[in-house]
């Protein structure tokens, strides 16, 4: 069912710095920056192989990137794995019986088709979806 | 640097369970099960694109993934990057002012040369550099 890692989300407070320690440290390209105001972040991602760091800044203290941060600090916040067919995977999912925290699929990063997974019957684990182009 | 996500760490508390939900819901194949007594852990890879889910069971409660379940609950516990060189990757990690956990490598899962840096100067994220065999 998941075919790959397609990013880590990792929650920043200082995207400038969390910018420069990927890309000069890490030696990662930054290949996307954007805004994304429905989620409330500011987004980054980095190549890293097949796969992509993303950087995200929370837009305001009430978003959920931002709760977290308040909460637990800078840190790992998701990890996302590509699937064939995102609806075709909450179905899967739900069958399994995984709580979502996305019923249908909505806009993520660069247009693609996400859903995310509930922690509480994910291993503890915020797990995102993301539709192969 | 850094060439591919080798894999992400995941702590849990039930082994069992974590496998199941990896294996059944989301289709990944279990490679590799390893106790590494000197990490504390019971560890299990399972295959996804390039990279690995890397389960990690502690075996007490005052080794670091026990403390960290202890503190924060199961969930993402560190994402570890492929380096061509871990001696090498490490100095230049020392060169751009990165805190280090280990100043030299150690014998980490299948035999993998390994050397974490410290969240600290790593974005709050535990970083694992895995020497490519």
């Amino acid at each position: 069912m998941f075919g790959r890692i397609d990013h880590i989300g990792v929650a920043v407070a200082d995207l400038e710095s969390a910018i420069q320690l990927h890309t000069e440290a890490y030696g990662m390209p930054l290949v996307h920056r954007e805004t994304i105001a429905e989620q409330g972040v500011e987004a980054v991602l980095l190549d890293v192989g097949e796969s992509h760091v993303e950087l995200l800044k929370p837009l305001a203290e009430d978003s959920p990137v931002g709760k977290f941060l308040a909460a637990r600090g800078p840190g790992l916040h998701h990890v996302a794995y590509q699937v064939a067919d995102v609806r075709a995977a909450l179905d899967a999912a739900r069958k399994a019986g995984l709580r979502l925290i996305d019923e249908t699929p909505r806009t993520g990063i660069r247009g693609t088709q996400v859903a995310f997974l509930h922690p509480k019957t994910a291993g503890g684990v915020l797990t995102e979806l993301v539709e192969a182009h």
